[in-house]
């Protein structure tokens, strides 16, 4: 593959859109920003797809023919053999859409989908924090807490592509309830919005914190970032609950060094902004809770790729994918 | 690879080397098994493995000549690129020994190591409860916790061989102390010596239970084994330990098949003696806590080849070796 050999990425979010045309070094030569209109149904956002990929096309005065696939990072569940969208919890109404398929035969070029996540952790191990390494695990730390695993250099799906759910180890038995029904995963216990889940019951049995104060005393406007802030502050209580969540995302990836002997764990997601308000308490969790040697072999690091990790990873997905075809072709 | 090549597997453990000759369908065509006599000291024992390989060769009449390969299962910590046993608690004095060097040079057959719990692993998956699948997690719960990871077809190493620690993950923090220095690891909870521990402690506090009964009033005589039998008996103590720490291993589980969306959950070491009174729990565990597609997919079952798991593992190891060497050749 020449370095002239190009792709389109597009991460499918539940408010927005992010588009681009990339090369194989994830340099992005055009790029769209739209809302994805999720009220507004199937259909719609579909139309918003593809008018967003040829945009950017457009945009970089590139003809069709040169673009060789299109990957497209979308919520789960799905299912990425078929290519169908199951149905995201934040694409009301999307319900078994073949989304590989409609985008596939409507551009005209080769489509590929796969999970927001997994395609986050393909674009740090190509483009990002995880480059040169092929032991990753990708953790994202925001709403929710995902992740997924690079091993032996390659994108590991499982046996039907749910692998990679390290936001549903379970970290605290009978601890707080998770979304997905399990008590004291590590979504229930580090994500953001089990930060701010935690402060609205701080703040709600009248602990002295600032949080209330910034929260302009409507619990509905606490969220992770505003602890964060409060924690800035020197607030006790904000920094007592960020701890406390930090701790248990040491926990957690205390345990994936001890499953996965890895050579780098990336943190990304929203919270990664934290900086060494999460590195720290994570590094000595894996320090304290990891056997010596695998703990000594891992690095723990931020990701790099920031809000572009989304549609790098859509890319990254189609880059990988088009040289598995070649690959098959050559031997 | 013809169905005639054969291999010899040594599984070297504490107490005892059992040793095979065996065909790449895992049959044992000859087969010695005797006390390691660890405390007699390395060359001691490095000889009785020596005199084991010549003698399985005798035994079935067949040349060095015929032999692939000589795999080792011995116990970890290992460096499986350099053959070299680093400092197994139960082999005492043995320190970085190129045990894959010593017995080929002296064997004069290619030799290769792997670890006790991976090459299980292999084991089950080329010739037992896994076979045909490719991702299988294999769990031995016997007086430890370990496990092999055979993931997209290949057993997981991880960087440094060191993947596959599911006795260390944590289920419980600040949970009871584990062997590792941790708290709440998977095998402070559910292993063997976890349940006798347990067993102890109930039985000290003087609860009505025929433990002590059973180990003769010697609390040092109560083993995981003495506690189902009580659990047999209908004893309602031994029944609660047993069925929290099969909660526990549950749990444990359940987080497994949410990282590694595998087909498969094989479990062996002596504790899957206990039968259905650990996979009921442990599925029900799954069913409970883990996501509804994965929980769906996968089987939960027990191992398939008893106390020849190692050695034919051992075999397994060799096997697998040989065959990426031709693959290497070829491709």
């Amino acid at each position: 593959m020449t370095s002239q050999a190009l792709v389109v990425g597009v991460d499918l979010g539940g408010t927005k859109i992010s588009t681009a045309l990339v090369d194989v070094n994830g340099q992005i030569i055009a790029h769209d920003y739209r809302e994805t209109q999720a009220d507004k149904g199937q259909a719609v956002v579909i139309d918003r797809m593809l008018d967003a990929v040829r945009q950017v096309m457009e945009q970089a005065d590139i003809p069709k023919a040169q673009v060789r696939a299109v990957g497209i990072g979308a919520p789960g569940p799905l299912d990425i053999h078929a290519g169908v969208v199951i149905a995201p919890p934040n694409l009301p109404g999307w319900r078994d859409v073949p989304l590989k398929e409609l985008i596939e035969e409507r551009v005209g070029i080769k489509t590929f989908l796969e999970n927001d996540a997994n395609a986050a952790a393909l674009a740090e191990h190509r483009f990002g924090a995880g480059q040169g390494c092929d032991h990753v695990i990708y953790v994202t730390v925001s709403t929710g807490v995902g992740g997924g695993l690079i091993l032996d250099g390659k994108l590991y799906h499982g046996a039907e592509g749910a692998a990679g759910e390290v936001g549903h180890i379970t970290i605290l038995p009978n601890g707080p309830l998770c979304g997905c029904g399990n008590r004291g995963c590590l979504e229930a216990l580090a994500s953001g919005t089990a930060i701010a889940k935690r402060a609205r019951e701080v703040v709600s049995r009248g602990a002295p914190t600032v949080i209330a104060e910034l929260a302009d005393g409507d619990p509905e406007r606490i969220t992770a970032k505003l602890v964060a802030e409060a924690a800035e502050q020197g607030d006790f209580e904000a920094r007592k609950i960020l701890s406390e969540a930090m701790n248990y995302l040491g926990i957690g990836i205390a345990s994936l060094v001890n499953l996965f002997n890895p050579q780098v764990i990336v943190i990304g997601g929203g919270l990664s902004n934290l900086g060494e308000r999460l590195l720290e308490p994570v590094r000595r969790g894996v320090a304290r809770h990891a056997f010596a040697a695998p703990a000594r072999t891992v690095q723990v690091v931020l990701a790099e790729l920031g809000d572009k990790s989304g549609v790098l990873g859509a890319a990254a997905a189609a880059l990988t994918q088009i040289e598995r075809e070649i690959s098959f072709k050559i031997s």
